[in-house]
């Protein structure tokens, strides 16, 4: 099964079913598959040829749904493009995935003028919804075409279907070549573990370029449920998308959860058909996954994943989060849940390479058919990615005794103080659970005693002055004392995110790793 | 992930759940996990080695569960055979499969006695429970083994797994090849489809040997469900067992549902645990199946499939047994729904390949990762079902404007007496053997308690006058009982036939069949 086929399912199955809605536009399953089909034919009638990549810079809507699906009846793979990117790293990264044309938001025209003379690949233009001079015109292309019958090219299921660019921790971003049976295999695992089903309706609110919401494009549509869409968050919006299109389940960052949870309207809406909200992309301190449970219902769940892995490999399930002891089910609350079904998710110690027992920290590894085909033109790299036919994801975990998982660390963010292992997401929990912090976030900067020292970022809550003997005097009350922040940091503008509302602890780590290299395991 | 990883999955997340519950005996997952890996390492013990075929010969029973799952781990594909064929047939399969190992029932000791001296490739016996001389002891294996750490062998997802022996419509019986993924791809499509869960119990008491029920092994297992079993078919033990397992899902044949709707003491057992009863293999009139809702509730969905698609091709889903009108709820109850997800199930017409409009009948095909690899040692009948890429099941049917299917023949030859398959081809042979007969054919016709019973209409040669006993007992000595015809009838002119000389069955067939209609629709 390929993602065209996945629509065709749907098609056959609930041809009359609602599958989009964006404000008051609404398509059935017939209708978003023939403008599909119809933008197939477009694409292709530019010039481009099956087997040539083509990108996406936009925001979410409709449209970028049905771009997915194009892209698997033109041939044509897809590079969903991060637009909180600079200039200059999207110009890298459409020369170095040879994008011959991209499908602009227009949004991003400005952006889109600053490289376009600096990615000469870029033979077409389609902008989305607006005017841009040399440009084809998105709705025009669907209006004008007849649609293709069935997909351009022979896709084997081990063909590159998405090309996604991720961050490179050593500076320049990485393509993630995803198969055809990544992304659909993975769909299947959602479906799998989480049940969707035809009354099913998904908001997508996280940014669609990422894998941690495009993924749903494809679950939702194989069981005839239907999409909704969001631009841009704002609490108020999203609030009002809810309700308008009976929201049944989404995913957000936790960024969003707390805007949400903190928005003072938020008993004036109707969220009652919501019954799953699955969050990952960064950890969320146990008090205030306890106050979004307070204000939002017992509808929470941890998903964890990387792009690498399309994305899922372990989720949280409504049925596992209710225990009978008060305790354990906060414990719970902070877990990513077990591998999902169709993955196989281990925490290995990377000395000996064999699973930790419950408490030990490990590198979480995992095999199985949503595993990359590896990095685009970057062999090396893939190799020691897929070392011994497994992931690895460079992330720290623990497991428990039912072998739940608990994230500890992104590898590339664990501190080494003395010696001893310092895993920035407990302290940060220790920061978050100070009523004056808004925002927290712990890194290494050099120390010339014990190598790293810890170091936290916080954002003040508004009216709120804590000193840094307040914080650090808090923290050593919670954590040991080798934890506990050295100094601490105010700032009054928020903590830089990446598009998917990841902290880019990168950037915190910059102005004080200037002339030295942090030391990655 | 492959059939062992189904089993290690489970084990992963519900080590302490009991997995299988067969009379007083109860295993949890981690239990039954260990008992397969030392039945694995037994087997090896005994001689063979990954890559060997292996064959079980049994009732229903948790050892039958144990077993697929142990030829995944010991590396030796399994063929599982039906109890119900003739000692020269089993005799044609052990040797055509080359198998070397048999797992035998005590319950087919007598039945072993007849071939065991045609079968010299059987080069050990494994007894369940029980005694024969020269067999090694099922539970001695276990005992006396320590459990095998991991797999013994490399299998690639696309070696072959089962070896399926389905009676061939040219005579012999033809061995499916099914891999590791057609196996899991196909448990994956059925939770996808009905939504299994680890609070689902299933109940096997259709044959394991057979996909229509094999399936649910790892579909089960794979959802952290339970397992339980019943040897043979018998109302009263069948209502005992639903009730005390609390049993809330199984597959049934019409016949076994037929047996339990007319049951006097159905009202003493609570059913209301049960919430899905599949029905498929044989047609079930659509008033059978009326009074059933009655007497069960509305739990019954019909599925369909084919052993080389390992099995699910269509099934109903309760939420589309639900409809407003009585009449269309009626004609909906005859349909085997639509396509299950993972798999293109199309209806075309033989001439032109396109699918058929609502209303007309085409030949059922189907693409996806559960069709089977081909007939074992069989290239030329391979390459003709899997024609175009897609398998071709030579089933008849239609389908509704909302592509809902409902069967209209099953392969034109077949008869479907009891849930069993009878290849009319097949008795013809025995018939034509016999040296009386000039011409044969068989038919199905209306059996109250088998859905349909097999009819020969039968042309003497000239001066001959055999009886029906005498032509009966003649095929009795050649195939399985259940093959061989209930009735004969005979006449003196020849039978009717097409153009080209094939003889033309439904003219046959119509005066058996003036007020019903064969199959379900």
């Amino acid at each position: 099964m390929l993602v065209h086929d996945v629509l065709a399912h749907a098609v056959k199955l609930y041809p009359n079913k609602v599958a989009l809605i964006d404000g008051e536009v609404r398509y059935t399953y017939r209708q978003a598959s023939e403008r599909v089909h119809r933008l197939a034919a477009g694409l292709l009638g530019l010039g481009l040829k099956p087997g040539d990549n083509i990108a996406i810079l936009a925001n979410n809507s409709h449209r970028y749904w049905e771009t997915y699906f194009s892209a698997s009846v033109a041939g044509t793979p897809l590079a969903p493009l991060n637009m909180r990117l600079a200039a200059h790293e999207l110009e890298f990264i459409l020369n170095d995935g040879e994008i011959k044309a991209l499908i602009l938001g227009p949004e991003y025209i400005g952006l889109y003028e600053q490289f376009k003379a600096k990615a000469p690949g870029i033979k077409h233009v389609v902008i989305l919804n607006g005017e841009l001079a040399g440009a084809a015109d998105y709705e025009q292309l669907i209006a004008s075409n007849t649609p293709l019958p069935g997909p351009a090219r022979e896709w084997s299921e081990d063909d590159m279907f998405n090309l996604c660019y991720t961050g490179g921790t050593t500076g320049l971003p990485k393509g993630v070549m995803l198969s055809q049976r990544n992304v659909v295999s993975n769909a299947q695992h959602a479906i799998l573990t989480f049940g969707f089903g035809e009354r099913d309706t998904w908001l997508h609110v996280a940014p669609m370029f990422h894998l941690a919401d495009a993924w749903a494009c494809y679950a939702l549509t194989m069981v005839g449920g239907a999409h909704t869409f969001l631009g841009a968050f704002a609490p108020q919006a999203c609030l009002e998308v809810i309700e308008h299109a009976k929201v049944t389940k989404t995913i957000l960052v936790p960024t969003m959860i707390n805007f949400l949870v903190n928005f003072p309207g938020l008993k004036n809406f109707d969220t009652s058909s919501l019954d799953l909200m699955l969050f990952g992309a960064s950890p969320m301190p146990v008090d205030r996954l306890m106050a979004a449970k307070e204000a939002l219902g017992p509808k929470l769940c941890q998903a964890y994943g990387m792009t690498e892995t399309a994305p899922l490999l372990t989720a949280m399930k409504m049925e596992w989060t209710k225990y009978e002891g008060t305790e354990a089910e906060t414990r719970r609350l902070a877990s990513c849940g077990r591998q999902v079904s169709g993955v196989d998710v281990r925490v290995v110690d990377g000395e000996t390479g064999e699973d930790v027992k419950p408490g030990e920290v490990g590198e979480i590894i995992a095999r199985g058919p949503n595993v990359m085909l590896g990095y685009w033109k970057r062999p090396e790299e893939t190799a020691a990615a897929l070392r011994g036919g497994y992931m690895h994801t460079g992330d720290l975990a623990t497991v428990d005794e039912e072998n739940f998982v608990f994230i500890v660390d992104r590898a590339k963010d664990m501190i080494i103080s003395g010696g001893e292992n310092v895993y920035s997401t407990e302290v940060e929990n220790a920061l978050y659970d100070h009523p004056d912090v808004l925002e927290a976030a712990v890194i290494g900067v050099p120390d010339e005693r014990w190598g790293e020292s810890v170091l936290a970022v916080v954002v003040p809550k508004e009216g709120t002055k804590p000193t840094e003997h307040d914080i650090i005097e808090h923290c050593r009350g919670l954590i040991a004392g080798y934890k506990c922040p050295k100094q601490v940091v105010f700032q009054d503008t928020p903590l830089p995110k990446s598009g998917p509302g990841k902290i880019l602890k990168a950037e915190l780590r910059k102005p004080y790793w200037a002339d030295k290299e942090k030391q990655v395991n």
